[in-house]
This record gives structure tokens, sequence and C-alpha cells, in this order.
């Protein structure tokens, strides 16, 4: 069968790299995983609007393919000074245990937020992305609309079936499905937690059968059993993370890729404890001890506001203690490689599977 | 590539029933699964040892095909009485809600769970079924030596890699891998939750690459596409419990039944209430009146014991807010059918997938 989200972006292979924030989507890393035949994707949810700018422009000096930009969609959010204070009381602990001092971020508005996102979407808009996708919940009609008239292709993040279902009521181009498996922060925004926790094996199928854009899996998904198994279930194509984090083009912290390919799988765990947001990671100090404390703390994006200092200053000191280090469930399949190898492995393997090569049938 | 699992069980397709306990599995049931070339299981975790007789021999009359019995590896397990009185407390409350007084089950012992672990194995044995696997832990190695002469097939339950390897290691001839997308109790016995609550996308390759022995893959699998899909991660079978607990051959209660037939795969949790250790299953009254309780109330099996009465009680009152609606993340993909019909649509589908005729490759 064809598959018209290949032809709509003209790329080679149903891959898509995932827009991991906070450093990881280098325009290297975007450019080469385009110019692979894959999408590369910027990150732009911690992005000033110059930053995306310059990085556009860079990731369109070194390919002519398509890739596209992901933004966070600005979530309603209150301020309550009980829950600043507590968290600041555990922060400042760390801050004292790193022996580093720094100055607080300030706390997010949420006219900034959205004035923020304003801006990139209209950088986005001003040089013609191919691909603009969201997390965090659903733009507005009016964004949406104007990105079509502008032909730049939507994507939405679900977790859930109702989720997906809304993604394409929106009007929607085509749904990013997130499995438990996904490391980085969960994009449910209709389904609370433990509700919304659903493996890919179960939630693709059931997703494909109650829309009719194309579906993405993403989470987990590593090599060419990832890929075909996913095609398998329905999808029309995959989202891979944590298989390109730990690429050589890949901006990630060396001691976040180190941990990353020295995990197991049972490391994994979601906690909200960096940003007020369940997020997958590599279970590190700063998780285990803040767990007793994460109903207390404030959300999204508060708690990641104050969080800032001690990830910025565990980072400086190769401390793997206290950063983020978000991975997805299937870490021990990690591999130091080039971009190029990754997607030439990732094909090449799911070819054999699905011409029956390489499974055990009956 | 050939299927040594298959061959060794002489079986057409890889699939096996669930040992569902609780009445789910009737000889019906299993010699149905077994007669349509796939692999039916005897859910004997909670049966008494001349009811596991008598299942056997019906079966026995009903098939010539292999099929299996799974048991429970009994746990340590201490009373704690102030946890015992906590929990009698809930109980009674939702026991007058259900205006229904009954005698309450005996508090389980180490002694008499021992015994009848023994007494279950005893009969395995003599009456040569030609499967017996094995839940919540690795049975001793004289048993596995002993099933082993008696040429029955051993398979351990793994949720983790770790729990995988030690599958393998003990001398068991499979692992059946179970997902978070599994219904029913969890059978994790080396990592504690939420570590061990990992996505079959995830687990399944990470598995296949440190065992040899095959890999059976369980939870959310209800059709050809996931079938199919285990098989490009590298299993060697499926085990499939929520697609027959629907099927008209199935002793699931008509309330439960119909429970699954109208779930969401978002009403799926997991819950430690029922029974003292995690299961997956609708989200009811009880799992969610008794969410803040769970990590004061007794371990499995003891809370197992004390909720029997409600759960009895509201079995015969067809009510379904009480009852342990157990159900893998897939229950939209649920279908009242036949054994026969399950099987032939799942295999037939599962063919046009892995025959590239019905996925979108590039």
């Amino acid at each position: 069968m064809g598959n018209k989200f290949l032809r709509a972006l003209d790329l080679k292979f149903p891959i898509i790299q995932a827009p991991m924030a906070g450093g990881v989507t280098t325009p290297e890393l975007v450019s080469e995983v385009s110019n692979q035949g894959a999408l590369g994707m910027i990150g732009a949810g911690y992005l000033k609007p110059d930053q995306l700018r310059m990085q556009i422009n860079q990731v369109k000096t070194l390919t002519n393919a398509n890739f596209g930009v992901n933004l966070f969609v600005p979530e309603h959010f209150e301020i309550n000074e009980g829950q600043v204070e507590k968290s600041k009381q555990l922060i400042d602990h760390y801050e004292l245990l790193l022996n580093h001092k720094m100055e607080a971020a300030d706390l997010p508005t949420k006219e900034i937020e959205k004035k923020t996102y304003e801006e990139l979407l209209k950088i986005v808009i001003e040089e013609r992305v191919a691909v603009c996708s969201f997390t965090f919940g659903i733009p507005s009609k009016k964004t949406i609309d104007t990105l079509k008239q502008n032909r730049i292709m939507t994507i939405g993040t679900a977790t859930t079936v109702p989720e997906a279902i809304a993604v394409e009521q929106a009007g929607m181009d085509a749904v990013v499905v997130q499995g438990i498996e996904a490391g980085g922060h969960r994009g449910n925004f209709l389904v609370d937690s433990p509700n919304s926790m659903i493996g890919l094996m179960a939630l693709i199928p059931q997703v494909a059968d109650q829309v009719s854009i194309p579906v993405i899996s993403a989470g987990g998904i590593m090599d060419g059993r990832g890929l075909s198994a996913a095609l398998c279930l329905g999808a029309d194509a995959v989202q891979m993370g944590t298989a390109f984090l730990t690429c050589k083009e890949s901006g990630a912290h060396p001691v976040h890729r180190q941990a990353v390919l020295q995990a197991k799988s049972e490391d994994i765990v979601s906690t909200k404890a960096f940003s007020g947001k369940e997020a997958r990671g590599i279970e590190n100090r700063f998780m285990k001890e803040m767990r007793p404390h994460e109903n207390k703390l404030p959300p999204y994006p508060v708690q990641n506001a104050l969080t800032q200092k001690i990830r910025k200053a565990a980072a400086q000191q190769n401390n793997a203690d206290f950063m983020s280090l978000w991975s997805g469930q299937s870490p021990t399949l990690a591999r130091e490689e080039t971009v190029e190898q990754v997607v030439r492995r990732v094909v090449d393997e799911a070819n054999l599977i699905l011409n029956n090569k390489a499974i055990k049938t009956w």
C-alpha cells in the first residue's frame, strides 16, 4: 500500500526524528536526518524566537530537504505561593549540595508564554518550514488555518484515543501517538496519568481504528524491529527520539549520552520532579528523593523554571544525579552511530523483517 | 525461519490462550483453543487440587491436542495485624453497601499455600499435561527438573529483562514476557512497579537480545496486527487473554464480559486494591475509592482472601462496581466471537500483514 504521508513530505523513509527540546536537536542532527530521507525536527519548546530563527537558517544551509519545528502549546497554569515555597526549599538544598549558587530563573507568566509561542509560530510561517508539530495540547483553529494557508503540515501529539480524535477533529494533518515507552515529556492533554499510560502494542491499533489521518508511532522504537512492528500495528510512520539522541550529530550533553548508553530498561521511570509535568527518563538521585514530594510541587512550566538552576549547575559539573536524563524505555538498543548509520540500519532491518526473512512465523 | 516453539508443541499457530484464573478458562475454552491449533491453558492459580484434576480430565475428553496449566509460585508473605484490620474496616463498609453479609475467607498461611501448590504440581505431572507455566516467580530447581524428566514443557513469566534472564537461567523452556498492556496480575518478581511497567514495543526486543529461549509476547494483543507486530519485535509467539475472555466458550461473568466489550483503553488501570498485588483492569468504584489506601493494605495473597467476600457478593448481584474486571489495554478490540473465529481472524490478518498486503511501507 502507498504511504500518503511519505509522498506529502517527499520522504524516502517513514521515520521522524523526535523534536527533543533542550539543545539535543542541533542543526547538524536535524539536517542530516532530512538528508538521509527521514524528517528532521527542531525541538523549539524552550527556544527564544531569535534562537529558532537562527537554527532554521542553519538547517537550511545544510539541507534542501523538508524538515519541521515542534512547539509547546501554552497551557493554563496558576502560581500557588505555597507550592513555589515548598519547591524552592527542596531546590535550595540541592543547590547547597552542588555548591553552586545561581540566580533563580524568572517565574513564567501566562502572558510571556503566550507571546513567545506566537513569535515562534510567526517565524515558522515566515521561514516556510514544511512541518509544524505541537505538544501539550491543540493549537487554536486560527493557528491551524494560518499554517494550512501557508501550506505547512500540522501534526498533533496524543497519548490516548480521545486525544488522537481531538487532533483529527481540530483539522490537523497527522498525529504522533506517544506510548508509555516514550522518553521525555508526556503529551497527554485530555486524560491524566495513569489512564494515559498506554503501551503502543495496545494504543496504535485502537487509534488507527478511530482516525483517518496518518498515525505516527512514538516510544521505544530504536531499530527495524520497532519500525516494522509499528507499521504492522497500523502506523504510517515512526518518531524516534532516544535512537537519535546518542548519534554523533546530536547536541545531547555527554553525561546524558553516556547515561543512556549505559542504562537498562528497568532504570527508566516517569517523574514530575523536574518540570511539574510527567516525563520519562533514567531514574537518578533527584527523581528518587523528590518522589514523595511530587504531588506538592508547582505545575509545569513553573517547576521547570524553578529547577533550571540546579539542572544547569549539574550539567556544568557533569553530575548525572541532578540532570534530567530523558530516555525512552529501550536504552539498551541505543548505539553511538552517525545519523546515516541509524537510518540505514533501521530501514535495512525492517526490510528484512517485512520480507519474512528474519522472523519466526508458522 | 522455522518456529521451534510451534514444533515442540505441535501447534499450528503461535498463539497461547492466557491462563486467566477465576473461572474464565473453562474446559470448553481451553480445549477449543487447542483444537484450533493454538495452545489452551487452564488458569489453576486459585483452583483446589480436585478441581484441577477434574478440569484436566474434562479438557482431555474434548481434545487430543496439547494444552497447559498455569500455577502461581507461592511467595513469602507476612500477616501484619494492623494492615489486616485496616483492610477489614474498608471491606466491612462495602459489605454493608452490598447489603450482603458473608463469612470471611480464612486468611492464607504459607503452609497451606505451599501444600496446595505441591498438590497441583503433582496432578500436572500425574496427568502428563504438555505445558506447565508459572507466574509470580520461579519454581525450585527440583520442580523444574521433575517436570523436565516427565517431558512437561516449563514456561516462566517475566515483566523485565532481568526477570526473563532469571527464567532462562533457571532452566525453563520459554518465557512469557508481560508488557504494561497486559490485563490481570502483574508477574513481576524481581523488579517493583513502576520500574517493571514497560511497554512491549520496548520490552520484547530488549528481552530477545538477552535470552535464547522462545519469547512469548503478552499484553494488549487482540488481532493480526498485534500478532504480526510481536513477531517483528522478536517474539516466537503471543499470549492473548482479553481476546479470549469475551469468547462464547469463556467462563467470564456476564458483567465482566460486557464491561470489557464496552470499555475504552483509557478506562484500564492497575490496582493493588483487590489482591494486594498490582493487577490491570477496568477502573471501577472499588478501585477509585481504595486508591488512597493502596499502600496500607496487606500483601498478596492476604488482601485477595479478604476481598473475596465482596467480590463474590458483587458477582451474585451483577454489580460491576465491586468486581475485579481484569482487562488488557485493548478492550475496544474485543469481540463476541467463538474461539474458532478469533484464531482464524488473527491468523488470516497477520498473514495479510506479513505478506505486505495490508501495511503502508515505503
